[in-house]
């Protein structure tokens, strides 16, 4: 069995993955042709591991491209220039990368750097003038995303959470027949996330509060905040929730190694999800009036498998970072606003209900949540 | 889709049902053949239509067979009288059953009355000298199962609580799965149980407080409770649990529409479970360290379908009434005590844990329990 989320996320790419990750994006209106001639120059900002799945899926994006760097570590800057071929005037260290701003190549920042950074970056990628994506979860506060949208709007950039199951047709699938109440009324939702990370080493990230902002919340269960609020289309009103028992005491200082919660919705629809750093789980199920609709696997990069009380739901097995990229990447291209599913406002929601999360899980209180 | 629990609970029984629910019940020591020439006597005490499916169980039963009735309603009484051919003499009124002490032609009255009611009745068999089978919940009350426990005890007869899904193959394979740690220790139970009753009549019994004790909890969530505590193998150490919002104000005044909870283990498990008159759910999932296992459809009367992070559990849909008739009736012939898992210890078991969900879900506190 796996155990350790490298070895989770590792994912065979086929010939043509890209090919039909475009062809789950709507074309927009005023774009031309869904191979256009000129791409978005995109940075990656952050060379971890997640940015290994963002280099994979610019590889194959119809809109986006791989076209500069920035990293605090010269000899993996030194690396991933050599291998991706990036010119050297397209990388950066964290000193020298407010000079993004006059570099013509580059259109888009995609920030993918620990949690508790995420703010600092987005607003110096802003005020160089560049749209920028941003990891989730979007930053460790709501006051964190309230800046960044801020500088933003006052930079006259675009900014975009990295929330790449909204392009996912099993997920797609999810949110319509949700939405559209294709069952009827959803009432219940259990949405869960978890990895075995007994291998995770002591000085990883993820463990310091600093940098991560919370442990698998933060994390793991934005997904899950993020797919009960878009399944439902309706934000959560009350919250509940509960830490579990610590196993690993000596890793699990700043953090939780597990938290499950419930959301009550203004439909009277419950969602219940757990994630956890102890823990396989990774799956979606939703109770509906007249049916049920269920993924599992749910939310990590798949292949998904889901069925419904009508049958079994079959979709590709898409390239999700390229979808992402490639749906993102056509409505910056045509100039067009982010919707809001996919913009800061978004991010904002799911921190505000990760803040009332983490508040009831500590105060053992129902906390209240209005607008 | 079916919107009232006559249809949901409705299963068509198929030839020799019977015989491969016998092949389910291993052969205790000391029983000669799997045909016995005398078969336990049983009656039921209640005619709702929960005896219906028991009088199915009955009829196909190799260790038990129908011979007594007991009802409130005449008409009822003369109707069963004829449709199983039971002797007028093995058939009381509430307000006669007490002399069914002297009838030597029933060895087991099987209590399958409104929950409210368990108690008396159960004392009151428990008194005439028969071995007792009450039907779950328990009781409503710790109290009330600790009153039938000492007064079986007094009077030297079984107390046996009708927990069909012990002698369920898929439910014992759970069991095994769990308690063995064939995926090593249980982390996440999901277990949840629940109907869409928008046809319930306001008059139904399952409404009043007095005759229920509560609402899906008591009827629905206890499968949880037991199914959660018997795959860990463990109890419960502390408690948290939330009332849903009430869609139906007019019917739910006494005893809540749903309910969701969450039971800590000492082991460090987590059980969430949800049950709920206002949606269709009926679904089991364990995580467990090496990987999972889960029946959905998982608690109603079958058939159920199952898998494993190995592969698909198959096993025949027995018939489960007959199947726990069988079990239980087997150990009655034999003159030998029955297993704790099925005794009245394991519906008090149940009780103490769903009284401290109901007090954690009404205090918003979160409920320690000690042995």
């Amino acid at each position: 069995m796996e155990r350790y989320p490298r070895r989770h996320f590792l994912r065979q790419m086929g010939v043509g993955v890209g090919a039909s990750a475009v062809a789950s994006v709507p074309q927009l209106p005023g774009l031309t042709a869904p191979h256009v001639s000129k791409k978005l120059n995109v940075a990656l900002c952050g060379l971890g591991r997640y940015a290994g799945y963002l280099a994979e899926g610019l590889a194959v994006s119809n809109y986006c491209q791989l076209a500069g760097l920035v990293s605090g570590t010269p000899a993996k800057l030194e690396q991933w220039q050599k291998r991706y071929t990036i010119a050297p005037k397209n990388c950066y260290s964290y000193q020298d990368f407010d000079n993004i701003a006059t570099n013509k190549d580059i259109d888009v920042v995609y920030v993918v750097v620990p949690n508790g950074l995420h703010k600092d970056l987005t607003i110096r990628a802003a005020k160089a003038g560049k749209h920028v994506i941003v990891e989730k979860p979007m930053a460790v506060s709501v006051a964190e995303c309230e800046a960044m949208i801020a500088a933003c709007k006052a930079a006259g950039v675009q900014l975009a959470v990295g929330y790449r199951l909204h392009y996912e047709p099993y997920h797609q699938e999810l949110k319509r027949l949700g939405q559209q109440k294709v069952f009827g009324q959803v009432r219940l939702i259990e949405v869960s996330l978890g990895y075995h990370l007994d291998g995770i080493p002591p000085t990883d990230w993820h463990l310091k509060k600093a940098l991560s902002g919370g442990g698998p919340l933060m994390n793991l269960g934005v997904y899950c905040v993020q797919s009960s609020r878009y399944v439902l289309g309706e934000e959560p009103i009350a919250v509940t929730a509960q830490f579990g028992p610590v196993q690993h005491k000596d890793l699990y200082r700043e953090v939780e190694e597990s938290v499950t919660w419930q959301l009550e919705f203004p439909s009277g629809a419950i969602a219940t999800s757990t994630s956890a750093n102890n823990m396989s789980v990774d799956r979606f199920y939703a109770a509906a009036d007249t049916g049920f609709f269920e993924l599992s696997p749910a939310v990590s990069y798949g292949p998904f498998r889901g069925r419904t009380s009508a049958g079994e739901l079959t979709f590709p097995d898409i390239n999700q970072q390229a979808a992402q990229l490639d749906g993102i990447g056509q409505v910056l291209l045509a100039n067009q606003p982010l919707p809001n599913h996919i913009a800061g406002v978004e991010g904002l929601k799911d921190l505000r209900v990760i803040e009332a999360i983490y508040q009831a899980a500590r105060t053992g209180q129902r906390v209240r949540l209005t607008g």
